[in-house]
């Protein structure tokens, strides 16, 4: 019997097909009793908070809104979350208690929140979204880029497989624009039509914005949603469907007029960000040479309100699912889909230099090290990729880490809200930070949790630190220095001038 | 006698230094009668707005705190700007009708306001206000960059030669990191060396944010400023000085630690412009294969306030005096000052973009002429770098008009606010716009002026037209479409896509 380990560590044996099948006949019969069905496609850090969200919709009575069946696959790394949703529990660790509560609540109170591996659940389907990842496998740099369709293409042919004649498909997922007018509708259409369906088909775009955090819920319940149909009864549909679990009186639903300008729109948000980070790291560089506290410059410029308000400050690298790909599925959108000999310059720049971002860190720590970390122990502090968040995907602290092994020093990694760190299972992770700390040659301060503020500095062990995040001011940059140690900042240029 | 022509057409012939002197000798016992003076060195686009808010600046009882003299050169291109103040004229058109007001009543009602050609008048001062212009005289497009340092270093020697022992210098001119601490420190302190003056020098780094335009006055006097003093009696200095003018109740200042960080944030806050502007560029190249209505798209992201608010739109070109050349004294400056391998390169790829930006406008206009412009004749409408302005320094319509030219195109210009164009004054400027629209073949909407939203296309020989600021809205351009002329816009993949 196969198992499915969950990032907590427990173990989920997987269902055959057949007893899946047979848990399945459970929700076939509980259906009925509320007025619609949604089923969400992908239960990852999206489709999980979308489908607890949708699960806690009320009418104006107080009833459920929606019975809602959350799907994902029979497969080691993905039937936890399945098992994780029917005990009740969010599959993701989350600052957000509402997160959990809705989940706990649509399975044992309410009884409308299931979670199923049988792509049978999309026939029971009124509306089904769409929450799958769709991943960047390959990129040169430039515009040599690939997209990992196979597993979108197959998600969506099961639901073609068993979508009724009038079900709406809510595309959530972050696509290439034009994907669904020219992968996505073209599939579900050739199985409805293998299955003798000439009704038009009903499909919307309507891109999330969750932010994992304190306020992941709202994030999808009370935030700015936009949408789009493929035509204009998919619109309509896709308008009324959120609205029903959505704060539309605060946050009005923006419609755009066609797939391709939200599919775009989506896109553009999270390069703007990437693009604006890059950027400042650029000055990072330029103001450490010249002595220049950036913080500060940033912090002045901030004034104006409006035009230069989202000014980013320096840090150590960008990190998630979405800022350090998104772009790329416009690049290859471009060429690939529309044969467009466009190039976007400034955004390609952006993620080669955020992904070169935490090397300098890297450059920091081997500078105070007097030119070689071989054979030193460096405690970096944070794994994940944001403050007070549990997410490590793509976190930059791996291309930290990654190059202080090449570098033949022995990096350790804490982090407050990460038990274990999937993507470099390898990397020694220590629980107590001030065991760490005494037992390291240098420290980097990676991310900016709030634990790290009140560090002490204990033990005789430490050489030197380098914060990547502003976590020292300077009353204790200037106390390590006195105590021998030697300090660096990422954007601390006055510090380089003070000669710590 | 040599004649300076200002650019109204006015001509004034330019005083001897003789003659200057003898109506220098009216400032000398002026002055007194005034608690202190300034001398506000440059009377271009910044220095005249700033002597006519400074000679505003009253105490609390109503009376003018200071003398102030403008100073700028004796020469066929300069001396106009010093005739017009003391003929209580604004030199420059502004939309601001309060910059006359201050200009005349600073030269007539109150009598606190004068300009001289003479340097003699730093040695009146208390305070001294750099407003030179410092120009980028040579860039390769990547790092090799050229500063017209020699105008800058002489105008400083000039008031270094004059100035008193406890004047306080302050420098408003945007200049590269370090220039305060590197250039303009080094020649004040020699020059006083040399006349015995061994005081500490008061120099102080204050940028300005002057924007031309309706709220030309309010952009001094009631926004934000920052500031930094060479030391801390400088930046208290002016500290004191600028709070004496400026509405620091609404707008407090903001003290920054060292005369490098004010420069590079000045920089910045260009180049982030700068930069977002070419961003959105390279999406709108996508949009228009995509066939997006870009402009919708980025409406809709701008709801996301605080992060997202500041995305631009799609559009011509960037002009101006500013964000086509700031960073690049930044780039200057990491070389050649600091010796730094710093590249910035989203930086100088967003000028470069920039740049190129007019292009892509002449590329529509060629490919609705059908892959020739050879003979036609082009109206251009909008000369300035900024609807409802008159400021035509390094305007976008430039690149295009010299594309134009190319091109074997009749270029022909138009602007409500523009009546000669110094920087191309071959090109043939017509005056009503409805004439000059009969006569032409094709029309490019370059500046949003409110007077082109009213445009009527009467005649009959324009056969297309290229809005390159959203000038025009669907049904306009259906109708244009209808009538048999060619439509195409920036950033309009929509119209693309409906053929037109």
């Amino acid at each position: 019997m196969k198992e499915s380990v969950a990032p907590d560590g427990s173990r989920h044996a997987i269902p055959t097909h057949g007893e899946a099948l047979a848990q399945f006949e459970e929700l076939r019969w509980r259906a009925p009793a509320f007025p619609k069905t949604v089923v969400v496609q992908g239960l990852g850090f999206v489709g999980a908070a979308v489908a607890a969200v949708i699960a806690g919709a009320r009418d104006a009575a107080g009833r459920p809104l929606y019975f809602v069946i959350g799907t994902d696959l029979a497969t080691p790394g993905s039937y936890w979350k399945v098992a994780k949703i029917n005990a009740g529990e969010a599959p993701i660790g989350s600052p957000d208690a509402e997160l959990g509560a809705l989940i706990e609540d649509g399975t044992r109170a309410t009884g409308n929140l299931r979670a199923t591996t049988c792509e049978e659940a999309y026939g029971l389907a009124d509306v089904i979204v769409v929450d799958l990842p769709l991943d960047v496998t390959g990129w040169d740099g430039g515009t040599g880029i690939e997209i990992g369709l196979a597993t979108f293409e197959a998600a969506l042919g099961a639901i073609g497989r068993h979508i009724r004649p009038d079900t709406l498909v809510v595309i959530e997922t972050t696509v290439p624009p034009g994907a669904c007018e020219k992968i996505a509708a073209p599939i579900l259409e050739r199985e409805r039509r293998a299955r003798g369906i000439a009704k038009p088909l009903l499909l919307a775009h309507a891109y999330e914005r969750v932010m994992p955090g304190p306020r992941y819920v709202d994030s999808i319940r009370r935030f700015w949603r936009s949408y789009s149909g493929a035509d204009a009864r998919s619109a309509a549909a896709a308008g009324e469907f959120l609205q029903s679990f959505i704060d539309t009186g605060s946050f009005p639903l923006w419609e755009l007029p066609n797939t391709a300008s939200s599919e775009m729109a989506k896109l553009m948000e999270n390069s703007y960000r990437a693009v604006n980070i890059a950027w400042v790291h650029e000055w990072t560089l330029l103001a450490e040479r010249l002595g220049v506290n950036l913080f500060e410059v940033v912090e002045s410029v901030r004034v104006r309100k409006g035009t230069h308000d989202n000014m980013r400050y320096p840090g150590f690298g960008v990190g998630g699912y979405c800022l350090t790909k998104d772009s790329l599925l416009a690049q290859w959108s471009a060429g690939a889909m529309f044969g467009a000999d466009v190039t976007l310059g400034i955004t390609l720049e952006a993620l080669r230099i955020n992904r070169r971002m935490p090397l300098h860190t890297f450059d920091l720590a081997l500078e105070l090290a007097g030119g070689s970390l071989a054979g030193k122990r460096v405690l970096v502090a944070g794994v994940s990729y944001l403050a007070e968040v549990a997410d490590t995907r793509s976190s930059p602290t791996e291309i930290l880490v990654d190059e202080l092994a090449r570098a033949g020093a022995e990096a350790v990694v804490h982090d407050p809200h990460v038990r274990c760190w999937p993507e470099r299972p390898g990397v020694e992770m220590v629980e107590s930070l001030q065991q760490g700390l005494e037992a390291a040659d240098g420290l980097v301060l990676a991310v900016p949790h709030r634990a790290y503020q009140r560090i002490e500095f204990t033990g005789e062990r430490l050489k030197f630190v380098v914060d990547a995040q502003n976590v020292l001011d300077d009353d204790r940059a200037q106390w390590l220095h006195e105590r021998g140690m030697r300090v660096a900042g990422v954007g601390k240029g006055h510090w380089r001038k003070s000669g710590y």
